[in-house]
């Protein structure tokens, strides 16, 4: 990385080809939870390349309310008649931000309806129904990105950069912890990230441990595997979950350790630190979009940190999600892509439950 | 911890009751490697309680230069005048700083001589000779410490009292990692460290690993209960020993998760994190006794940094071993002690041997 060029323009879009004019890409939301409402819809919203035309939820009344209070929305439609195929000419793409066990069926209709799909992280709440998400996509020929907001966060993108030049050596070890208190983000009596019937076989592992697993993967540019893991759930409200808190270890190809930690019932931190032979590379904070970034590289005696103002990763998703579109490439985090993490996650249940090392690829199989 | 009180005299010696008018405590130091030489005796000079009065080596002529290099040393004796009793009037305490698998037979001579050990860790290089280590003090009475510099460390002690405090929650998740080029630190063409019959089972876990396991020990005020390891070999030097570099997870009493790497071919680095419910605290860089260290705790929208000029660690441990001695009261690294770590980290090799999770009370039982 050019120091200058850094200094300049340290977020800049180096995927980006299409301009305003090549879009927008019409996009249909799918759950209006905070995440949709207070993330995605104001990040589309602030980016170049797509626009919020129709909204979709269980309820119509909230869709009308969220219709209402954005310009772009043209349709607000229930669930069922998005999969009936309702407002189909008033968007191009469908992002997929429903809990985990209803992406497979709105993935299905989209592809039915031939739209392209963002589909949040982790695909699915099985990696069955993951595998069915993947093949809905492929048999369709629809565009399937799965939404791992960190690709496109320039400090992660940056350290990719760095870690490929050599600057930290060859990558020998990685620590990486994603937690947050989710009983205090959500307003939910009864989160559905703690339900196993919607969220999957857990939830500190699933949906926050999938951000250091993955990111390292991402900044490794090696996939996961095998597996460990240990886990444990005390407080009440995590009594269907097996992992309030968790520790687990993933081996990467080319013989990278990580050693990663997740907790959705402890202090917001995140943090993704890579250990080569020559040096150190440090982001930090690392996974939570509403924060300033910081990326520290140690070579020696010689330590170079750059302090950068957060950008919408929400915005540089949708976005690249956009470009991809547009520019008719394919996207770098595919279904099969995906379906790699959720081999790997199920990887660590399954070795934290019967106390063995787990090889990803066998997982599900 | 009282900021003011922080800010006057954060590497303040809390254990101290000694003053230099009880001692001193005269040391025979065992084993004239770079770490005795560079390290203890500097440190035992800068100190206040303790003496270097006598010098062992395997070779006569190397201790008697060291000897002659040092004022106070007034005796320069090998292994074997040292095990049959030479010199016992010229020290009162034998620092037992030999290659792993040496200490008990020295241990055992300084027990006959009724002289007190503070012995290097990791305590052995098997489990059954650690047990006879500690036998041999307990049964001759003399005091053993082994010699944990992290505990007498300003900033640990210092995360030792803040986590006592609550100031980030209840203990949750850990990270920790110590690596550094072995190959680079010493001349030997080859190393003892990477020498099973005299390292132990491994070396990275073995030699450093043990830093963030006991010091994760040492600030959460808990045991370890059960590991886990993945680990690997591949540069030549290392081809007997299987951990070139090694990923491993501690559940420590309470429930609280340690994900831990070593590697004694990557980069030089050393970290503590201990992240809570409410906060999260940082010791970087932690273990090495040639940097000055930070201490960084956030808790919400605050952080607050301490940074602090590294005292000699070494100096701060052998003070620490003549106070209590000329206090007569316990060490807090007792043979005990160190028996439980030696547990842990054969519970790591036995787990990454056999793919899961080991309890650490059962391990060479």
């Amino acid at each position: 990385m050019d120091l200058a060029t850094a200094l300049a323009a340290f977020d800049r879009r180096d995927w980006q080809t299409a301009d305003a004019d090549d879009g927008p890409v019409r996009v249909a939301m799918l759950g209006l939870g905070w995440w949709t409402i207070e993330q995605a819809i104001p990040a589309v919203a602030a980016g170049e390349l797509c626009e919020t035309t129709v909204v979709v939820s269980s309820s119509r009344e909230k869709a009308e309310r969220v219709r209402d209070d954005h310009g772009t929305i043209e349709r607000a439609i229930t669930y069922d008649e998005f999969v009936a195929g309702e407002a189909t000419d008033a968007y191009d793409a469908a992002y997929v931000c429903t809990p985990n066990a209803y992406h497979l069926e709105y993935v299905e209709a989209a592809a039915e309806h031939g739209k392209a799909v963002l589909c949040e992280k982790p695909m699915e709440a099985s990696i069955d129904r993951a595998e069915r998400l993947a093949a809905a996509a492929d048999e369709a020929g629809i565009p399937l990105m799965i939404a791992y907001r960190m690709h496109t966060e320039p400090a992660v993108r940056r350290a990719r950069e760095l870690i490929d030049a050599g600057a930290i050596g060859e990558p020998a070890l990685v620590h990486g912890n994603m937690s947050e208190r989710i009983l205090e983000l959500v307003d939910d009596e009864q989160p559905w990230r703690l339900d196993p019937d919607v969220v999957g076989p857990g939830t500190s592992v699933m949906d926050i441990g999938i951000y250091p697993l993955n990111t390292a993967r991402y900044v490794l540019d090696a996939d996961p595997v095998t597996v460990q893991g240990m886990m444990a759930s005390t407080h009440e409200a995590f009594d269907r979950v097996p992992d309030e808190r968790a520790a687990f270890t993933v081996e990467y190809e080319g013989g990278v350790y990580a050693a990663c930690t997740a907790s959705q019932n402890a202090a917001s931190a995140s943090n993704l630190r890579v250990i080569g032979t020559e040096g150190e590379l440090n982001v930090e904070p690392a996974f939570y979009p509403w924060q300033d970034r910081a990326l520290r590289v140690t070579r020696g005696d010689t330590t170079i940190e750059a302090g950068v103002e957060g950008v919408d990763q929400m915005t540089e998703e949708f976005d690249y999600f956009a470009d991809c579109l547009l520019s008719d490439r394919p996207f770098y985090a595919d279904g099969e892509h995906g379906l790699v993490d959720m081999r790997a996650i199920f990887g660590v249940y399954e070795a934290a439950d019967a106390g063995g090392t787990v090889v990803v690829d066998e997982v599900g199989r």
